[in-house]
């Protein structure tokens, strides 16, 4: 099958170097897991860079990578692969988990604690020292290619306590944590990303900072760095810098009349 | 596949010109976001006019418009697609959003918050700097044609605390505010698609005006601009106008007797 | 498709006029709403006579009426077609609603408050200026035949405060009320229909009056136009007309022994 | 298709005349009921004999029976049909209440009240003056069979609240209400089923009784005809009495022990 | 059908005569059930020989045996059969109640509680004097083959008073009630069974009996005759008597803690 | 079927001998159950070592080990088999189980607990005297291979009381416990297993001790053996002690602020 298709996995290989600006240790870390393949976990936030660091290492390891959003109604079927009927009869059709254990990709489950169980333990024989996938709707038992790894990550902020990752399943990682940046590299990607000057970048992340502090107030996630991007983009094009903020950010965190409240008149001290 | 056909979006171009009454700078904030591809969320209760601000620019910027209203039991292969059996055997069929990202359509997503979560999660990679589709039963991952824009909207005004949008779906969009309009703007939109003089559509928003207030005393919604066309165009036909507005108004916006009455009282007040 | 068969609707035609006894102005109301082609919402109990409204109404305008009765299990597919696999592949069939819409009939869902969400918004872009069906599956965005109509109904009666229609949904339609004749015109349907004298089908009514009293001490609805009109049959036909009342009234209305009771004891006192 | 076969309802003939005791007038009450087709509601506790009531009806009326056990896990399709995948494509399959429809038998829906919803509005049509089915799968209206009749039962005492036939349903019926015979009725009853003698009969049917009356202490129900029918089969066939009343009536009654030990004393007091 | 293949039930029949060791008189009262074709249902806790004994009378009675685990997922298609895509179309697949029904073997629905409605309700007609199985799908009305028996079994113990059988389903059997043999009677049946001399079986029935009396204490059920089985093969086997008991008894019957301790004491008092 | 292909089972056999380490007499219990194939069950905490003990006990007996992961989403069929349309029509699949059963595997189901009622009644005829598995969608009645065994396991530590091992299903197994091993033997397994020296290795089993006293703070688990060897692997790649522990350890094991800070306590007291 690997020789039938010369790269099973051109679709999923990255065509350029994303822009990641590292926080701390987290790159050389990372490397220490994939140099043993172990599998890593990333939490942290909304927006705060999860997804662009794990496309980044791929890149820095030259590896493809498949992204999976988990959801309660994605089956094990969704993950590993199904029979398809064909004019010849049926064909087994790899899933984009059995793509990445059989031909070496990175695999990243975004959000796995929003899966299903049968989600989930399909990867436990993968997690650990066995490294294998059981295809059992076509009695087929995968070992891994030697560069696979597994990735996942979730955001442990906003889940109930009824549904957490199970210790079976947290204890299979190595674990990152992430968070929003320090205000100096949080405005350095804002410049960079929207095409701004610092001043305004810094001004912007500024504002975040005090959007994030309303979380005590009962606001469910501060501003990400992405929003403060979209703010950037709006504003660099022409738009009213207060319009731009409370397009991006405002409206777009809260439905509440007094958190709205609250949010605009941050922004239009910001802004004055 | 795009040469097999010469427009596979020809069904969803609009045919003319939307009548559509702007009540502030929505269509310049909505243009900024569309230079830059942002996602945009509309905001506003029933029938103030977001489908219509949608169908609009769509036409003022040339784009077809595929608008799919989300309900739970949409699924994500209702969005994506889904192989279909041929006498040849199985056949890829590009479900509305896919049409959408590879062709390049505004894609309008009405009432976001009552999808199911496989699709929110759908529209994730498609709502950040990736603009991704993962096609996994097909084993492509699409990326969006450069006139590809979303456009999600929702009524945060009768959403229990427990379906609302989640912060890592909220923070992806630039979010626009709507209202039902101004009394002026509102009674000239009666007039022009009701075709009523301008005196008996004052009224008609007048009356509406005052059904709105009703909200405090339990009304879960006062009257909407489309209602007032409704009983607008019973009016023009012939019908007696107490008799057209309870039949637009009063009787569809309660079955509760009390609120049935002050409406009914509130009709009788208006025409005398 | 039209072409491919003279009369796509013919089984839907009525074959005879339909026995209806107005007893407001609904007709002309209703006449009011057709021209505009404004959806319409019948309110009302069981067997007042909405059925036999929009019966009598297709017959009136000369339309062909298809009718649903909406319920939790019927998805949207029902509603809308799907494919079937053939000798020569899958091929697409029109579900009821597609058929009304492509042809130009009457649309009648009953009971709308019980359909699925995925169902409820099917009929949102037809029941607003847009008048369009999407036939996702079928990459297919019909536009409303000009003779096409929606119409619902529903009973406010014994819905629970859970299952109400959605103000997004009740927004688009003009309503019109209905309840049980007042007695001369519901003696004069008792009798037109079970073939009685007019004392015995007032004495009838004057029953039914009763027990429509007794939903204050609990009884979940009265006796109906239709029950008067069965037990007026078994009298008819030589029943004693106790037994007659006590089968089609009575024991057909509760399983209470209190509310049991009270109704035998209306029966023997109407039929001495 | 009524000419394909000759008697498509062959299987539901009934072979010999059932054996029915009529109680009360309950014959001739059905009988006017037959003669306008009138919908018939079978009402009364397990095992009293309205199974066998409508099986003596359907041969005294000369029509084919076809009976229907509700219950949730019964979909519209396994009432009205489905499309079946042929060699030559797709073949429509009547279901058990087309075929009755169509070519004109009584239809017998045991335990109505177990239905899914889908299943009880697929009936409404054909329970008033309408009598059609949608074969909305096939794009048919059908047409009741002159000879057609629909009858239903319940069962009212053990059914919580919130199972109940709603009044849009039970208004359509005529109904009859059963109970256990009287004791010499039943006890005439049991003799001619189990061949036992007419004392060892009665002292059965008054073991019942005294049964029935522990529903005042908890008891669901008491023991049933056919429960003595049983009892009386083994005692005819050489076991002991009150072996085959313990093995037939106070162990298959209740799993409570005290329940138990009260109906094992009221076994051994009725053989000593 | 039953030409096509000379044994359709060899599969189900035994191959040589089950253990059994009879405990009172059930098997004489399974005899003049089994002469009426009455319905048997089997109630008792689990490990105690009910499966034993059905094995035994089918055995006795020459009869094939079909059992099926009844389970929340088994679907009434599972029971009764379905249609199978076959290279010349759809063949239908007569499920083991079919087969059974058909053919006449005895059927054995272990847990008749555990079953889903639709499963439960298949059985009425087969256990009252109708005899019948309806295989709605295949238009066909099946009377049962004159050597057809139904037994039912559950564990009246360990179910919640929301998950029992009904009343309507009860009334239709003949019940046999099972539990742990006499002491001595359970000695013999393990070193039968187990090839143990008398001394040590007693010893462990003994032990059993204690602890059997845990359940005063919490535990859910005691040692079942099998788990002594179990133990005497492996001290049989050459292992410690405490090690194999434990592993037999103790570990199997409880997680807690208090519980484990407890049986780990009446273990050791018994192989001192 | 066994002739149509060599070794059915080849790829579930071990390709080199596990490494395992004994604690106890668990090795010689399990070959005294094996020797009557007793069903075992294993019991203990996540990563304690049961899936590589079942591993090591296969290569032992030179038997094929099938694998599968229990969740609430795996069906029956995905145990048993099902039927797969094929050029030539339909085509019986073996599922993992029935491979087991036919050809002679050890059979294991991990937290088996986790399954669904249909899997769980699936293995009651094949733990119990019969050893039969009935492929019903087939109609054929499997005796087990002579090899076949059948091997469970659940984590008795974090399952709630309404999800547990039913008395039916707990009383047809021989239970071995599992917990962490002893300090000296775990830092045995950790050295091996990550190439460290034995003082650092009996350093790490030292801070998993501490962890797992946390556990009457609240902690859900403590770090498991798997995790030692993961924090081993990162310490011997180079990664700073006091980073790898917080990698493998704190941050795996806890989102909780308050034991998050502990277990950092923890690590840094063990490498200062």
């Amino acid at each position: 099958m690997p020789s039938a298709r010369p790269d099973a996995l051109a679709a999923w290989r990255l065509r350029s170097e994303p822009y990641y600006r590292p926080t701390a240790r987290e790159v050389a870390l990372f490397e220490h897991a994939w140099r043993h393949r172990l599998p890593v976990l990333l939490k942290g936030p909304t927006g705060c860079g999860k997804t662009r660091f794990v496309e980044y290492m791929a890149w820095r390891l030259g590896r493809p990578l498949i992204t999976l959003a988990c959801n309660e109604d994605m089956s094990a079927a969704d993950l590993v692969g199904r029979w398809l009927l064909d004019a010849e009869g049926t064909r087994w059709h790899d899933g984009p988990l059995t793509l990445a254990v059989r031909h070496g990709a990175i695999c990243y489950l975004d959000e796995l604690v929003e899966a299903r169980q049968d989600t989930t333990v399909v990867i436990h024989p993968l997690s650990d020292a066995r490294r294998q996938l059981a295809l059992d709707k076509r009695g087929e038992l995968l070992h891994a290619h030697p560069d696979f790894q597994l990735v996942v990550s979730y955001n442990p902020h906003y889940h109930s306590s009824t549904k957490e990752l199970k210790p079976s399943t947290r204890q299979r990682f190595a674990a990152l944590a992430f968070d929003y940046p320090p205000p100096e590299v949080e405005a350095e990607i804002v410049a960079h990303e929207a095409g701004l000057d610092s001043t305004l970048a810094m001004r912007l992340t500024e504002l975040a900072r005090r959007t994030r502090a309303l979380k005590d107030r009962g606001l469910e996630e501060g501003a990400s760095t992405r929003m403060l991007v979209y703010a950037g983009l709006l504003i660099r094009d022409g738009a009213d810098a207060r319009e731009a903020c409370h397009m991006t950010l405002s409206r777009a965190l809260t439905d509440d009349p007094d958190l709205g409240a609250a949010l605009h008149a941050l922004v239009d001290a910001s802004f004055p």
